[in-house]
C-alpha cells in the first residue's frame, strides 16, 4: 500500500520503520531531513511537504509534538489538505487536543478525507518493539482499513468510538499515570520518613492490591535518585495541560489530578523538565 | 508445635485453620465461642482466656480489629502477659498503631516474651487461599522461628526490620491502595463525563503505564455500580486513621492522601461504611 509518514522523531522514526519492514511503500517528510536518513536507506521516499507526501498515499500517518504542529502539517501551507481527496485516511498519532481534533476532522471531511485520532502509549521502547497501545477515535470503516497497518506498530489497538475519543482515552491514561505516580511518591515519602528499608518496602507491598506499573517501574528509580528520563516531565506537563483544558470544558474538579499537575509544573519551573516523571518524588 | 490463636474472625478463622491443617496443636480463644466451632471440629482446643490459651504455647498469634483490642488481649485482665514467659513469641496479625505496638513490645520483653508485628494484606480470599502478604517487624531470631509458621498462611513474607516496621509497611500499603483508588476514580469520572465507553476505556489503558491492581479489579465494579464489599470502607477508614496518626507523628503533609481520607470519611458519614472501597467512585 502507498503510505505517508509525517514526523519522524523518537516515536515516529521506529513506527514508520515497521510499516516499511512490512513491505509498504512509505513516503516520509519531517522538519529535519537528516532525521529520516535511516528510513531513506531502507527504501522510503522523501517528500518536501506534507501535501507532496500525501499526494499518492492511501493512508497518511502524522506523529508530531503538539496541537499547533498537527494543525500546521494538516491544514497549513503545504499541508495535507492541499492534496486531500475522497478516500484518503489520515491517522494522527500525536497526543493533542480532542476538541481541536474534531475541528480538523470537520475541515478534512469537506474534501472527502477521513481523520482518525490515534494517540499511543508505551514510549520509545514500545515504538521500537511495536508493542504500543493505540487508542483510536473516528469512522469505523476508516478504522477497519487502518487497523492492519496499526498492528505493525502496536499490540493493543482499541477503537474507542467517534472522532476525538482516542485523544480523550489517552487523557484518561495520563490522569491514571500521573495520579498513580503521586500515590507512589506519597507512600514512599511516608516510608522514607518512617525510616523503613525502601527496596524491601516496595517488594513487600508491590505484589498485591497496592501494586501498579508506576510502583514497580518508577519506585526503584525514585528511591535511588535515578531521575534519567523514561518519560520526560516536560512531556507530562504538556499532556496535563491538555487534560486541564478538557476538564475545564467538562466542568470537572479533580483534586488529586490538580495537585499532581501543580507539582509537575513546579518541577518544570525548577529546571527538571528533562528529567523522568519519577523525579516527582523530589517534589512531594 | 504448641500454638495459640486469639481472634478468629473473617481473617483469623482460615489462618488458624491452616496452622491446624499443617499438623500443629492449636489452642484458640475468641470473643464469641460459637465462631471457633469449625476449628474445634478440626481438633483445636478451646481456652477461656488469652492467658489460658498462651500458657503452653511456643507461639501465640493474635488477629483482632484495632489497637485497644490488641492491648486488651495482650496486656488486659486474662491477657497473654499473665502467662507470658521467657522464650514465648507473640505474632500480632492485626493492623494497629506502630507506636502502640512498640510500647506493648517493651512491656512483654520484661517477661522475656518477644512481640512481632505481622499485619497482613490480601483480604479474606488471601486468608482462605493462604496467599496473604505478611509484613513482619521485630527481633530477627523470633522471626526465624515464626517464618515457617507464617508460610502456612501467606505467600509473600517480608521481614521489614525492627518492631513496628511491619505496621509501618502496612500503612505504606494502605496509602498506595487508597491514593491509587482515587487515581482510578478521578480518571473514570473524567471518562464518564467525556462520554467514553467505560469498559473499552479500562481495556485500552489497563495494560500499560496506567495499570494498577485497583484499576483492573475495582474499575469494572465502579462503572457498573457494583459496590458489594471486597474491602469495606469502614475498615479503610480505620486504616487511614492509623495513617493519619502516623503522618502527624512524622510531620508529613501528603495532600492526595488527605483528599482520599476526607472522601472515605464523607462516604462513611453518608452510611456507605459497609460498601466496598470501589464506592469511592460515587464520592469524587
Amino acid at each position: 500500500m502507498n503510505l505517508a509518514f509525517i514526523g519522524t522523531g523518537i516515536m515516529g522514526l521506529p513506527m514508520a520503520g515497521h510499516l516499511l519492514a512490512a513491505g509498504h511503500r512509505v513516503t516520509v517528510t519531517s522538519r529535519t531531513k537528516s532525521r529520516v536518513e535511516p528510513l531513506l536507506a531502507k527504501g522510503a521516499t522523501w517528500a518536501d511537504s506534507p501535501a507532496a507526501a500525501a499526494k499518492d498515499a492511501s493512508v497518511v500517518f502524522t506523529c508530531v509534538p503538539d496541537t499547533p504542529d498537527v494543525e500546521s502539517v494538516l491544514l497549513g501551507k503545504g499541508g495535507v489538505i492541499e492534496s486531500a481527496r475522497a478516500g484518503l485516511i489520515v491517522v494522527d498519532h500525536s497526543t493533542i487536543s480532542p476538541s481541536a481534533t474534531r475541528e480538523m476532522a470537520a475541515k478534512l471531511v469537506e474534501r472527502g478525507t477521513t481523520l482518525l485520532d490515534a494517540p499511543v502509549s508505551g514510549g520509545d521502547i514500545g515504538a521500537k518493539n511495536a508493542t504500543l497501545s493505540i487508542m483510536v477515535g473516528g469512522d469505523a470503516a476508516a478504522f477497519a482499513t487502518a487497523e492492519p497497518l496499526l498492528r505493525h506498530m502496536g499490540k493493543t489497538i482499541t477503537h474507542c468510538g467517534g472522532i476525538g475519543t482516542g485523544q480523550l482515552t489517552k487523557l484518561v491514561n495520563q490522569i491514571l499515570v500521573s495520579v498513580t505516580n503521586l500515590a507512589v511518591c506519597e507512600a514512599l515519602t511516608f516510608a522514607k520518613k518512617a525510616g523503613l528499608d525502601l527496596p524491601k518496602t516496595i517488594q513487600a507491598v508491590g505484589g498485591g492490591a497496592a501494586g501498579s506499573w508506576q510502583l514497580t517501574n518508577l519506585g526503584p528509580r525514585m528511591i535511588t535518585g535515578d531521575f534519567a528520563p523514561g518519560f520526560m516531565i516536560k512531556l507530562q506537563q504538556k499532556d496535563l495541560r491538555l487534560v486541564a483544558e478538557a476538564t475545564k470544558e467538562l466542568g470537572l474538579d479533580l483534586q488529586a489530578l490538580q495537585r499532581v499537575t501543580e507539582l509537575f509544573d513546579r518541577a518544570g519551573a525548577e529546571g527538571r523538565g528533562n528529567e523522568g516523571t519519577q523525579a516527582l518524588f523530589a517534589m512531594v
